[in-house]
């Protein structure tokens, strides 16, 4: 079991920062910053040696993450009794163009997951998990929605995986030559890229007077996206359960 | 060996679209317009059972898949010999809020792509590949950068995959409730993402008089990144070899 009170993820072979350590941290905060700050994660899992790399959208609650799909997918057959996954959240933030190819690179930061994916059975559990896919993304939703019913239920299958180690890591600097390229005549710098909001499309079908709730308004546009999930993600840990 | 001129890559176990097999698609140029839209991949292996899923960045010459990292990495390390990988590209473009919990969705494009993937010893395509990242990425780049040396040849390590099959996935609609719903009053509407290009931050050390050269014109304020990598690729594709 992993103790929530501590601070950083144990460091074993298998999260160990390699190329670039410098850049890699296993502290639970930097961790978190990462994950919450996206909405799209990347699930890879092995079938029989084979290795399946899924998009999907990830919620987190403490050090449990969640994400979910269809009781028919390739995936979730296979996760009925528990496998080992490693769940991948990246964010690219630059484009980072030096003095020779070696020294290109990009500013992003990215934190890798590891533990064990299984169905979560429990009924309570899976409940919470349904409220808060919803809740965690769009605070004070739930409640405002046609409510589920027993056939959405059952159509619906939520993994969940207790992060056992896991690593951060980050590049978020200017252009790095090697000093005695510093003369030589070829532009260098950063190319910022921002992943934003942009403005709504309401349902052509929206009921007359139907307003946009107060609760998006961490979605406003032109904000970056992860600043708007780190904002939202705070706000479910803080209502009450 | 795959037949470079097929329009489609070929349907098996391995890439069958099995959740919302609606959006999928084997067609080579869906697959490609993903692929080649962005610049951050995730590619997942197995070692010895453990998934591992990775964030990089990779090019793509015809069929063939390209990242690479510093021969201490330790993925670099198992791919010695080959081995089973799956590389994934994926957009996000919008969260789709609905007036049940079971319709909220995301608009996204993503691509699964499957092969083997092996390090590239064959000197010339290396030689190829280290010109092909920077090329491809920024077009008529390469020569105007400090010469590629020995040391960094022998530092960088090229994994190269071809794709054997691979699957196309987009959702790119409105809201989808249920018919009986739309009578509910919950406020309903798709709020756009979009991943832009922000104002160059030149290097502080730029020599006097040096420009930013023309080849970088794909990449201009507040345009999306997708657009500008498609338009380098194509831009790659058809400058002489």
């Amino acid at each position: 079991m992993i103790d929530d009170t501590a601070l950083a993820f144990p460091k074993t072979e298998r999260n160990r920062v390699k190329r670039m350590h410098e850049r890699g941290s296993y502290d639970r905060e930097a961790v978190f910053a990462i994950l919450d700050a996206g909405m799209l994660c990347h699930v890879s899992y092995a079938i029989g040696g084979q290795p399946y790399c899924t998009p999907t959208l990830h919620w987190r609650e403490g050090d449990m993450l969640y994400w979910h799909g269809s009781s028919a997918s390739r995936m979730l057959r296979h996760l009925r009794g528990g496998t080992p996954a490693c769940l991948t959240v990246s964010h690219l933030d630059g484009l980072v163009l030096a003095r020779s190819g070696f020294n290109h690179s990009a500013n992003y930061r990215s934190a890798m997951c590891f533990g064990t994916a299984g169905i979560v059975d429990d009924a309570d559990e899976k409940a919470r998990a349904i409220r808060g896919v919803v809740e965690r993304f769009y605070p004070g939703r739930f409640d405002t929605l046609r409510p589920v019913n027993a056939q959405e239920l059952k159509a619906t299958t939520v993994i969940g995986m207790r992060i056992e180690d896991a690593s951060a890591k980050v590049r978020a600097k200017g252009v790095g030559d090697d000093e005695e390229d510093y003369g030589h005549p070829a532009w260098a710098g950063v190319i910022p890229i921002r992943t934003v909001i942009e403005a709504d499309q309401p349902c052509p079908r929206l009921l007359p007077g139907i307003a946009r709730p107060d609760g998006l308004a961490a979605y406003r546009q032109g904000r970056g996206l992860d600043d708007a999930l780190a904002e939202t993600q705070r706000a479910y840990e803080a209502a009450p359960a």
